[in-house]
């Protein structure tokens, strides 16, 4: 049956204005006032924003780290999403050092398919760039949609590539179509922090953040756009998290290398202090890159306020206070890296970005969704409100507050990095593909719902498009 | 009679699909595929993109200049913005000294009102900011709905104003709600150098450019910079035409600070050596800031693309050549400053930017008209289709080819700076609130249909905008 | 008589060495260890360092300022410039609006004469660049060897001069051979926020400071340092204070642009806390440009020891605080700017730059006296202790402690600002031309006995210079 | 006996003066102007410089390298070398992996020891630092004075090292007090690009510059210096050729990081479209790095003048263009790199830089001899004229014009890449220790003359440097 939201105010990546919004068979059919919709659902959207459903374009569930695995699945991992108002994400598919590409994958179509209750895609990891690693890639873009390629510059001796393998990878990438993402940070030197720290007796959480300074994330950020720069092709930095990587990719940008950067929530509101929480508790606070210095919230917020930074990720990777994190009780370096995000990223933009004046509904928008959306092959399926497209919808309410906390959220995990946070606007109701998933704060979707998105190779923001061939 | 346009693609800033556009009441009623719209006229789009009419921010009509007039006055001007896409422009009236700034408003309405054939608003010059000019500041933004104000930093002893008075509008604009706009060039350098060339027997257009170096721009572009950041305002620079300047604009907005940057057709497309035309032709590419060394043109686009730059006006200010542009044959600062360019702006963004590959059609939109309308408070009345908006609509055929030449062109002046210059794409139709202005390529409009628009108070884009207004 | 210091470590701008130098008829006649030397004065420096004695670019002795007179003159400034190892000053003739320069420099003359002790130079303030003034300037270059123009960018209706008048003294200044000196801050926009805080009844020291804001400096130092670039000429930028200014000269050196920074010890040392202090005492701590936030400091140190500034100047201009200061206890306006400094420079740059590691021996003396030796015309006669320059030697001993008081300082003011510093280092002896004017730490000079020098033209540092014409 | 050198006139890193110089047991024993010295050789000057003896901080005598070794031994090339005007050499030391630091050095000294006409010292290189390397580093730097460690970042596979190599020998040398170099270019990508180039067909030797980008340059030294900042350690860039590195090290000195760079005649005066001559010629010009773009040149010199590049070496690297380079006939990639370049080093910077106004003459100085002095723990015993430095002097025609040529140079090698040129000024006489090793251009000097210099640890510039020992 048809479904008509009415009384809202759509917000898309550019546009803000008040309609009805008539949705079939899975898609937006019309958006105009005076709909004759007799037949349709009549869904009451009155003083709420409709924006599109949110694309978190960076998450880690039912991955091993560190001899141990996240506790979030791709079941509890989406519900939670889609309470946050979420409807796609991308995960990561790791791979191994000489087994082929498609076992990775494989792997993870047998962890997510029955499970997902949204739509979601996946990221494949590049460890080395040989001839079979190469020769694989054109089949796994054509038959598994997977347009987007992660290499590591950090974690020396388990998923550190040498920039002979960034570079290769780069240039694939634009012969192929794809977008090649890295974690930017200096492995080898981190590698050597780390070790004198230890040597040294100094194995509490806040040396993970101290032996891994942001200069080393700076200096990996200019050396991955430089050799991007060189070679035609194109970059994604995931979780920016300072100043001294915002600085490169801006430099690189203005060159008019492509060039694209993400933030996430823990880097705009909490910093390296929480490291130093008493009782073990800054091991909660534990990601890679580490929480920084303050001040550079501002710089962050700067960047995404003027574009030098384009997404909005989670980087989701939970691990439980006990049992899991204190793995690395008398070791920091034992402390699974990561935490859990994939639910509040989409709140806590709404509320600290755009309530609090930093960011437009619109930056809002393209942060959280539609930019995502581009740069990853999924527009305009998804990432907009607008005719044609998928309806994945997130009915929000501006002005209801809540508290985060780790006994209400739906994260399998058992603690919230934001605990006791009062966020302002909250998703109603959340529909995928037309049907909701949450309605009325409740869920109402089931496990399997949501389908594996075969992505479309990478097109550059300037290339021409012609008519859509979306339908 | 309410109208539908089918089988069109739409282009928004942000978005990009097929559909069909239901007009009503001089707005846009609904958007989606199958309406059952019998009593509509039907306008087929097949095959065309659905832009939304283009916004030109930077028109001199009807304006004394240099002891002569423009030749295109606000009814030439707007019917040959019509034909190229464009359905609103604003305009500058200029003050004068010691005269209250109502009456220059007033000239500009008597100027203006039974001619424009397409809608219109005027930005207003600030020549000095005494108690007397600044008390009348909210009438003018209450009354006029003038919400944008234009400071001369360059033509000493005519417009230019000194950096208190800068300062003053800066401070005043962020009190009221009004985007200060900037000439940014060092007027007193200019002075010295022009009277210094003059004095050793040089002459000529080429001297026009030489005695007005980049450097001077770029240093006042920074400067301007520097002062709205230090006021909390917000900055609208025109006519960017350099490297130098584009520079300034990027390192102030990565400072945070509200700063955003126009150019122009001809600095994208031209450069210094058409002053060196022989038999005085160089006189026909006499702007100021005068056309670059050619590789600034690179810059610009990168600028465009990579987001640092933001709108693109045309600085419409026409003379004929003959009996106007040499009244400077023996003394090149007498050459009457501007060209035509109202009526190619749009098609030269589309088939230079977009069909060569160097921004997205989004970018394109958002250039030739949304940005615009967001930052001088037209949107979202003005600058998208969307639900609610004016139906300004321009039918745009991506294919075509035509040769622009001043032979065909519909601007009231004896030359073209583009004569000969092949273009792809251009619109079919246009309409205007509805109704059309340009009809299959032919002019259906008329004169004194265009509104006066009051404009809107200045809203930082960061600022939280609750459901909208605007019916 | 001859005279032979024995036993001390020679320190120039690059060299470090144990010698003997021996001095006749005011010169240095040779550097050895084993002269028999038996007509000779012995004078034994064991232990101690032997500069060559300091050049202070930047003095204003017995200057008229806001309706009063710095309370130091030619005699009691010299004398405490002789105590503190300066043997060298340029001062600053000011010129007043419709007068001939050379009226300035006879008052200089006049004011300067029978007192001084050490020897002495004048800069020339030009306050508008009309035609008579410039006429006027090859007379003043080839009859008083004044070859530094300073033009004022701030104090507006006092000194400040627009830009045409500070380009065309850079015009001039290339062309004649002389250096263009600048106060850069933006006088137009302190005007006004100095008006507004005293209108909104903020009247205290610490709203000179925040009327002055460190953006404003940067603005005004990056435009001077375009404009002499454009001009192809050479700047040389005074009282540098801020991280803003040091950025500007950093770039305009990179590109090859021939402009020099100074800063001064109270930049250095003091910071904008100091305006707050209690009971007006604040008043103390009045400079202009004004005392910055801490953190400037460590920008400003290295900038010292990367060469991005390259003097080391007192800006002495002192006056009491009973009496003069309090001049402004209802109007931070009208609080004299200035502060005493001429006596401490040497030591406090020595003490807190060389002994803690900050900048080196060899560029501690480039900075106090060989740079300005050579940027002003002076050298090698002044700046250096080599064969053929005059004897002008500070026989410094590096350990000794000495805390400094207004109650044991020689100038003549009611204030100290480093009251109850402890500094290492301290004069021992000084020389002027092989006399003693301190000796074991007595004045032994007299008023009168400096001469008033002519200096030489500037010359690009990359202008070869072929045998020297000094003797 | 003693020597007097008469009527010359004395350059330093600061100073220029006319004065004799008496010099007496090898070093220098008194400088001044009425010397009684009857017993002394006299030597007359007149009309020329005295310049200190030249030090050259980077040269490759009878090193292996790609299946060859250089033509020049420490005979041949240090004749040359005094030919030239420089009376030091300090010579890099290649370790072979798995093998002891002290068996290279070993090797070194048997090279080295009975052949050298002129004073000379090493450089070690490091190519991984592990515990057994690491260990041996106190010995080295105390035993053998070898107070400098290389590493590269280039050349993989055969003397690259990883980043963490590079952060540990930064670690060590602060900690010990030694100065790391590198040869910054990033490996990994050049032998992507290298192997491209190759297996597309292109074997001729302007692939060598195309395969070895600027951007890669740039990357590496940015990479360096952050490292190095991160470590608060200290580095010498070798042969720095571009824009992009001279941005980088002037970034990291703005930041206060100890960096300096080091340029070469070949980066200063030829380019990139050498390597295009006909008949293989191109091979003579095969330098790593390459040489760039022409425009480079002129950010080349300004870096010079501004200081933002410190030092000037030779990279003497000689290989006969027949039975050599055109090992690489076939394979651009088995051209032997380097070229002969210790003899004219010395003039060109002369001719080029200070004859032309580009440098000044104290700056060539520093350049040339006293920076590499004073970096390289050589200081004051070498690198100035004064009073107990070694008397390491060059009698110096500022007018004489010649013309290089491999028919009249005395390196040992079939071309010189500037054959033809003319230059202006020449070394007249050269003095080492007080001898002459050429005497009105003839050389009279001895192999085995040179002595091996142990060096002194590193100290920072800023470190205090108390009285001196080097009697």
């Amino acid at each position: 049956m048809a479904k008509l939201i009415k009384g809202g105010t759509i917000v898309t990546a550019s546009d803000m204005y008040e309609a009805d919004v008539l949705i079939e068979d899975e898609k937006i059919a019309a958006i105009g006032t005076d709909f004759d919709a007799e037949e349709a659902e009549i869904i009451d959207a009155t003083g709420n924003y409709l924006f599109p459903g949110g694309i978190d374009p960076h998450t880690h569930l039912d991955m091993p780290f560190g001899g141990t695995v996240t506790c979030d699945d791709f079941e509890s991992g989406t519900i939670a999403a889609a309470y946050g108002g979420t409807t796609t994400i991308i995960d990561f598919c790791l791979t191994n050092k000489g087994e082929p590409l498609q076992k990775a994958v494989n792997t993870w179509h047998e962890k997510s398919q029955h499970k997902a209750v949204i739509d979601y895609g996946f990221h494949l990891m590049i460890g080395e760039a040989n001839e079979a690693i190469l020769n694989e890639l054109p089949v796994i873009i054509e038959e598994e949609g997977i347009t987007s390629f992660k290499v590591f510059m950090a974690y020396k001796h388990v998923f550190q590539a040498d920039d002979e393998t960034l570079f290769r990878t780069l240039v694939e990438a634009k012969k192929l179509g794809a977008l090649v993402m890295v974690h930017a940070e200096n492995g080898d030197v981190i590698e050597y922090l780390v070790t004198k720290a230890l040597s040294e007796g100094n194995t509490s959480p806040i040396y993970h953040a101290l032996t891994r300074p942001p200069e080393l994330e700076g200096e990996a950020t200019g050396r991955a756009a430089e050799l991007t720069g060189l070679a035609g092709s194109q970059l994604y930095v995931v979780h920016v998290s300072c100043a001294e990587a915002v600085k490169k990719i801006t430099e690189a940008r203005s060159k008019g290398y492509q060039v694209w950067g993400e933030t996430c929530p823990q880097y705009l509101l909490l910093d390296q202090t929480d490291l130093e929480k008493e009782n073990f508790e800054g091991a909660k606070y534990v990601w890679s890159p580490p929480l920084r210095e303050k001040w550079n919230q501002e710089v962050l917020w700067n960047a995404l306020k003027s574009g030098q930074l384009q997404t909005f990720g989670s980087d989701q990777c939970s691990f439980h206070f006990n049992g899991q994190k204190d793995l690395g009780r008398d070791d920091f370096s034992k402390i699974p890296n990561g935490g859990p995000m994939i639910e509040d990223r989409f709140s806590l933009l709404f509320s600290e970005g755009v309530k609090k004046g930093r960011i437009s509904l619109n930056q809002f928008v393209d942060l959280v969704s539609t930019k995502s959306a581009k740069l990853f092959g999924l527009f305009p399926k998804k990432g907009t409100i607008a005719v044609g497209s998928d309806a994945d919808i997130v009915i929000f309410d501006p002005n209801k507050k809540r508290t985060i906390s780790a006994s209400t959220h739906h994260m399998n995990v058992d603690y919230n990095a934001f605990e006791g946070m009062e966020v302002t606007g909250e998703p109603v109701s959340v529909l995928s593909r037309g049907e909701f998933v949450i309605k009325d704060k409740a869920f109402t979707g089931k496990p399997g719902a949501g389908k594996y998105l075969k992505r479309s190779r990478f097109r550059s923001e300037s290339e021409l498009k012609m008519p859509v061939q979306h339908r």
